[in-house]
């Protein structure tokens, strides 16, 4: 099977070079390095989107925007036959998922939305969860890149529904991660150790995936990226404007996007997103006379 | 041991219950029907305070606010002799917590701030983690007493940290619960089933606790009680005016807060907390021209 992809930077470099283990592969991309990369994995490259795509029988497209994907799309089915599945791999919102596969449908090409959970880390071994959306027997045509891609396949039926829940699941867990922040500056702040608030806390109905990976992090500093700042604050951003176009009132969600533009404000875009706990951390004990401690915000 | 019990609503009737089955137990109460359920657990009944204390080695106070905690203890100091140990069981705040344990310790009475967690229920059947702090000896001569009253008792050392601990645990918990609640109402807008949505949300960094306990309960539209809105509110409360005092901001557990206040306000007080689902579910699909749907906020 021929697969083109389009857009291989972090995440896609990563899935293009897992697929070039099994197919025929070509890797484009505006960045000539990323394309040297999948190349040195089993790649073509190509340096123009046409040839990139001709004889392509699936097109992935891994790109940082949903306007992006959008316009790219938009061309591809000027470029493409109408036997080719386009899927895109990006996080995109519902909305412009939507609209894309409304585009693809009248061009009469099949579209998929497959949302990746996970890092690229995860992506370049396959074992990273898939959030499928899309016209059934596309889906079933993509049985074996997808096998090849992840090692779990969720086909949600639709691509808002693919699309939104990869959104859900990361602004759930991003304002976990954001008030499990906060409850900690509390703790220390009460004398509470480190060890202790780790021990007891798994023992209340605050326990979470979060707590269990990333308050090892909080209570060490460690901030480097395992998931960055700025690509949680896009994936809330999406899901907290679905929820605004939906009018759905979501505060919590709203106030953990805002620690997070607050981190990226503050340069912490690259850092893992604990670093959001630089945000609530407690004021010294004893700051000097009118001389108020710097390191918080109200 | 002699334990005299002030305060035996649902916490501190149950406790006092429990601990009726070791050890000789004085019920004290507003309320005789109250009482009457303590005595009928073998428990002595009690009609003045000072007659309900004499006598005590151990004086639990279980009592719904901090202020009436401040107030009952001070008048405790007064009636007890320096022997007894004063054990306060309510939910309290860290700064009423300090307040409390120096006036006693003014008054060279030990005082033993001890944080329940879990419910009544559990409380009954003496299944309850206990967050204890206070003078050393004084944790040590509660042993028999803690070991009766709960399945593990952890000691945090001072009266501000095992408090605290109780509320950050709540405060922690009842966020998730609430943004646990807007995303799945996002999922639901965006047609992803019950079913789909609770098994793939399991295998995500949105996973916790509350996504395992009370996603059921938000699917099904289950309020029942198990933790009740109001008993929510009042602990984010405490936490969240904790952090103001301590220049901690905390603006995802306040948006929980509003949350919860919100709920108490359109009624579901006495609800399980999952109740605040209802704040954000999605408007129907296609409300009538001019009739704008009635069941959201922003």
């Amino acid at each position: 099977m021929k697969i083109s992809c389009v857009g291989v930077g972090n995440m896609g470099g990563a899935v293009a070079r897992r697929l070039a283990g099994e197919f025929s592969v070509t890797a484009y991309d505006l960045s000539p390095e990323a394309v040297r990369r999948c190349v040195a994995a089993g790649a073509r490259g190509a340096s123009e989107l046409p040839a990139a795509v001709d004889g392509a029988e699936v097109v992935l497209t891994s790109l940082p925007t949903p306007e992006l994907v959008a316009s790219t799309v938009e061309t591809l089915t000027e470029l493409v036959p109408s036997s080719t599945t386009i899927v895109d791999i990006s996080t995109i919102d519902p909305g412009t998922a939507r609209l894309v596969a409304d585009r693809c449908a009248a061009a009469g090409v099949d579209f998929v939305a497959c949302a990746l959970g996970k890092t690229p880390a995860h992506a370049e071994r396959g074992e990273i969860p898939l959030f499928v959306g899309g016209p059934p027997e596309a889906v079933e045509r993509l049985g074996r890149v997808l096998t090849r891609m992840g090692e779990k396949t969720y086909d949600f039926g639709s691509v808002e529904a693919a699309t939104t829940f990869k959104l859900v699941s990361n602004f759930i867990g991003m304002a976990n991660v954001a008030v499990l922040a906060e409850g900690h500056a509390l703790a220390r702040r009460a004398g509470i150790t480190p060890e202790m608030f780790t021990a007891v806390l798994k023992d209340t109905g605050a326990a979470s995936f979060q707590e269990s990976v990333r308050l090892p992090w909080i209570i060490e500093g460690d901030w480097s990226a395992r998931f960055g700042v700025d690509l949680a604050l896009k994936d809330v951003r999406l899901a907290v404007e679905a929820a605004y176009r939906w009018k759905i009132p979501v505060p919590v969600g709203s106030a953990s996007l805002g620690q997070l533009v607050a981190a990226s404000a503050d340069g912490y875009g690259d850092e893992d997103v604990v670093a959001i706990a630089k945000l609530c951390t407690p004021p010294p004990p004893d700051p000097a006379p009118n001389n108020p401690a710097p390191n918080y915000r109200v």
